[in-house]
């Protein structure tokens, strides 16, 4: 029984951590609280400290949120006293927002793209300076250090100034659609911690991605513009106290949501159901064409700024297009047979991304406690991972035989530029190196190196295999640490790997091309860990542009869904659960369908 | 106040038609109604005959079904006396059934194009060949001719057989999904009389689509599905009793909205989003994960068919693959400047959109009155339009003058085949009838040729002036007719006839290619009169394969629809009214606010 009840049937039973304690401090939110305006009941002012809150669960500040406006006889005296000119201005401001939204959106993003890869670029083109005097230690030195500095401005922004900045994000977002506040989450502060330690995170190399933190830091926008700025300076507009209630916050921040999707992936319609799929618990059909519009301008900011830079006016940021992992020039044919491994990858990706959710999970709760010990245990951490990152990706390249180049790359094979296919690292010329081409450089070129087709022997399986096993350690024990850091690039490079891995196995055996094996990998790893269907279906479309493989993507995701559900839960909910933030599920337990009353209230009974 | 109520507060408000006639005839549609399984207490039992219901309307007979499961006593001792094989049961056979929709929904997709290709495709043939003799009028004689007797079989099963079949079927799923059934909607016959009826129709190169109808084969594929078979031999198979309730139902014939959707448009993600953003008044999360899971297996069917046809063993049906109108291979580049005319695009999309639903509007109400007079009068009236369409499109190429053919395009101008984007028709060799391309061919092939890019000469003015005007004719007195007929490629042919059109206009004010014009003026036009944004978004973008023209599109789609919602409703919702469906939106209107039960039941206050 599935789903045999729906959002409409919403059933208050207290969970586990619904019981932590709910400190209200509603009044600091929102100092100006115009009492006509807020005629809203809190759900839950009641205080409990039952033990049950403390097994498995470090329990949070939080607050709960309304859900409905309030229809009571004040709020109904201040709807019906509104004139129409005040209905309009609710409306162009709302509309106003939403465009707001995806433009500051937009705008930011472009200026953690340029920034990070113009840090990470002359990082690495000084490397290759190193590598080519054969100053190998200097070298390694020389990464090691720069990575050093960057994770310590990130984590030390992160442990100092805003906690609430480290990680994705998206489970407190997801949380706060849900009805569940945390505090400080979508502050000033948070937003510029955010904006620069993501910078400083992702140019360190290490194994983490900017796409969860660009769902916050949209989300921030959208909270401080929907309240008139941070909490000490605000504007005083008249209009903005229409939104001073939670629902048409929520609104805005989902606009703000899944205008960081669009953000990161480059994917419209894919964050848009991002929104609609994964984080927002109560969709409403007027949010869609909202959020819808939110994500138009962010393309189209995306955009202007990608024909900018195209004349080269960004410094290392690339000439790139609007698709991030464009594998369009594939061809696309398959037959009966092919089903068969494709059927494989959805199987072992969600066998994998469950696997990876529960030593996630383990590993998660180690880190829980070594945080907790203060913030010094903290840096340690992070910077500990951070000097891990950089040997293991510096150092491993080197026991990467050397490979020649194939002639049909004559342009390409070998080069010694920051990012490309064939890179030369300490080999001779006219031989590439081909870990190198993996390891050292950003991630995104690391997820287009590994997805390129049409280039069956570009790598050697053994180099496939130490990427994939590296990035298995990273993506354990990258996650938890005080930087910003977001899960989707981790699982597509640990995914990209197996597939890739796999489609060298199968061999002659199969029509589709390895690169494209590696994407159907990435999709089933993050079907299987994140449980998405129809959004992560698009995301996938809008990053390779390769229409052809929809109905095969497809399938990968829903097999590895299946496989990925029967085992635990999806990874944000896992999250959720270990940041001891209460979720209602749409569906109640199947043991709450018989619960009475008066067996909740008695304590025995728990 | 767009949105301040939400799909939480539907409110019991009767709406005109709500107070029309609802008979209630439950027992005949379920004979077999298990008492344990059917503890539904039916919203609205009461008769009244308030003159009101008549005003505009004409009143069905219409049931009203249960939304949410009646959790009584009785409901509550079945679903926990089901031991845990029951429920696994339930669930695999809800599966099982999602599947099995998207698989006949394919085959079925499937037979109709190749009927329909293969039918038009030997009609074009043979006319090409009385032209090539010069016999123009056995020509015409024989092209009216097999188009009157196409449509008499179609319109012959629809007045006779099932009236439930004529038109598209998609405002009546509508309204079932918003929680009114009309009898005889979902029935074998209806089935049976829609897949004949729509290859005749579309055959005899009536300007309507098989889209819509498609959509309604689907649903009614669905709904077989779960009642067991048709209601007089129905499978006695003791698990479709859990489906004896009208949400599951429910559920089904969401997955065949989609699926038809899919298989209409090869769209599996715009197909999930039809039903989400269109169809489906009450939507579920797991909803998503279930029509998605339909969708990809038509997808996979279509795809295995096409594969199969490829092979040359389908008769006329084309090579061609699963991307209808592929305009892929178009170089997009816009700059800001280009930002204009896209805007101007869908200004004026919005204004012809809503222009058209209200000429419409009247159109229908015409035509109702003449359907009313008896069967023959619709007989004559689909009949009537037959032969005004067919002597249209044979007599207006010969007004067209003969151009020369671009020597860059050798293989394929002239030809003298039944489909090819420069036909010979009456003109010397080497030369072409632009206005026979779009004319004289399938109405697929019509909207191929003209979102042709790169052929920016290809069309004189004029000609795609009578092709418009000849359309927008033809797209208001087509659609009321007593046969199968879809909405969508009416006003796709507008649509890319005014945007090709303005694209002349602009000449060379711009970068955008002609093609592109049409393709953006289609989408246009589609989000004035339907008001749909995301699900076309995505529709256009899995029929076109451009995923760059997607930010371009998505501004056209947004400012279409709110110039045209500042108008009249969207077209499913003029005609859901007219054809006395109670429809109960998501949101009240503003003067229901201030109702109160006593001015409700006061006949005076009408």
């Amino acid at each position: 029984m599935e789903d045999d009840s729906n959002h409409l049937v919403k059933p208050e039973t207290p969970t586990t951590a619904m019981e932590a304690e709910v400190v209200v401090h509603e009044e600091e939110r929102e100092p100006e609280s115009n009492s006509l305006n807020q005629p809203l009941l809190k759900r839950n002012r009641t205080l409990s400290t039952s033990p049950l809150a403390l097994v498995g669960a470090t329990v949070s500040h939080i607050e709960s949120l309304d859900y409905e406006i309030n229809e009571n006889d004040l709020f109904k005296h201040d709807w019906r006293s509104r004139s129409r000119v005040e209905v309009l201005q609710y409306i162009f401001l709302k509309w106003l927002l939403a465009f707001l939204v995806g433009l500051l959106t937009g705008l930011i993003a472009t200026v953690i793209n340029l920034a990070i890869e113009n840090i990470a670029g002359y990082k690495l083109l000084a490397i290759v300076g190193f590598i080519q005097e054969e100053r190998y230690l200097s070298g390694l030195a020389f990464f090691t250090g720069v990575n050093f500095l960057l994770t310590l401005s990130a984590a030390v922004l992160c442990v100092f100034f805003a906690p609430t900045a480290a990680g994705p994000g998206i489970p407190e977002i997801k949380a706060y659609l849900n009805g569940v506040n945390t505090p400080n989450m979508f502050g000033a502060t948070t937003l510029l911690v955010k904006i620069v330690g993501s910078i400083g995170a992702v140019s360190a190399g290490l194994d983490l991605g900017k796409e969860g933190p660009l769902v916050h830091i949209a989300s921030c926008i959208a909270s401080l513009l929907a309240q008139g700025g941070p909490d000490n300076y605000r504007l005083k507009w008249r209009w903005l106290r229409y939104f001073n209630n939670d629902r048409d916050r929520r609104d805005i921040i989902t606009c703000g949501s899944s205008s960081g999707v669009c953000a990161a992936f480059r994917a419209p319609v894919g964050g848009v159901l991002f929104a609609l799929e994964e984080v927002a618990t109560w969709w409403r059909s007027a949010l869609l064409w909202r959020t819808f519009c939110s994500t138009a301008v962010v393309v189209v900011v995306l955009r202007a700024f990608i024909e900018i830079c195209n004349s080269g006016k960004c410094g290392l940021f690339g000439t790139g297009g609007l698709i991030i992992f464009d594998v369009s020039d594939v061809k696309v044919s398959y037959h009966a047979m092919d089903l068969i491994p494709v059927i494989i990858i959805g199987i072992i990706g969600g066998l994998l991304g469950s696997l990876y959710n529960h030593v996630l999970h383990k590993v998660l709760r180690l880190y829980n406690l070594i945080n907790q010990k203060g913030k010094l245990h903290k840096l340690l951490l992070a910077l500990g991972v951070s000097l891990f990152t950089s040997v293991c990706q510096y150092c491993l390249p080197f026991l990467a035989q050397c490979r020649p180049c194939d002639p049909s790359f004559p342009e390409t094979c070998p080069t010694n530029d920051r990012a490309g296919n064939f890179k030369q690292f300490n080999c001779p010329a006219g031989h590439y190196n081909d870990l190198a081409t993996l390891l050292l450089t950003t991630n995104d070129d690391a997820v287009r190196n590994i997805f390129s087709s049409n280039t069956s022997s570009e790598f050697h399986h053994t180099s496939i295999l130490i990427f994939f096993v590296l990035y298995c350690i990273l993506g354990l024990i990258t996650f938890g640490i005080a930087v910003p850091s977001g899960l989707f690039l981790p699982i597509i490079l640990m995914g990209s790997g197996y597939g890739r891995l796999l489609g060298m196995l199968m061999g002659s055996h199969t029509n589709l091309d390895q690169g494209l094996y590696a994407v159907l990998g990435a999709a089933s790893l993050m079907s299987g860990s994140m449980r998405m269907t129809v959004s992560l279906c698009v995301i996938f479309l809008e990053l390779t542009n390769n229409l052809l493989l929809l109905p095969i993507t497809m399938i990968v995701l829903l097999i590895a869904k299946t496989v990925g559900d029967s085992f635990n839960p999806s990874i944000y909910e896992i999250i959720l659960e270990l940041k001891g933030l209460p979720f209602l599920d749409a569906n109640p337990e199947p043991w709450m369908q018989n619960l009475t009353v008066g067996e909740l209230v008695m304590p025995s009974h728990q």
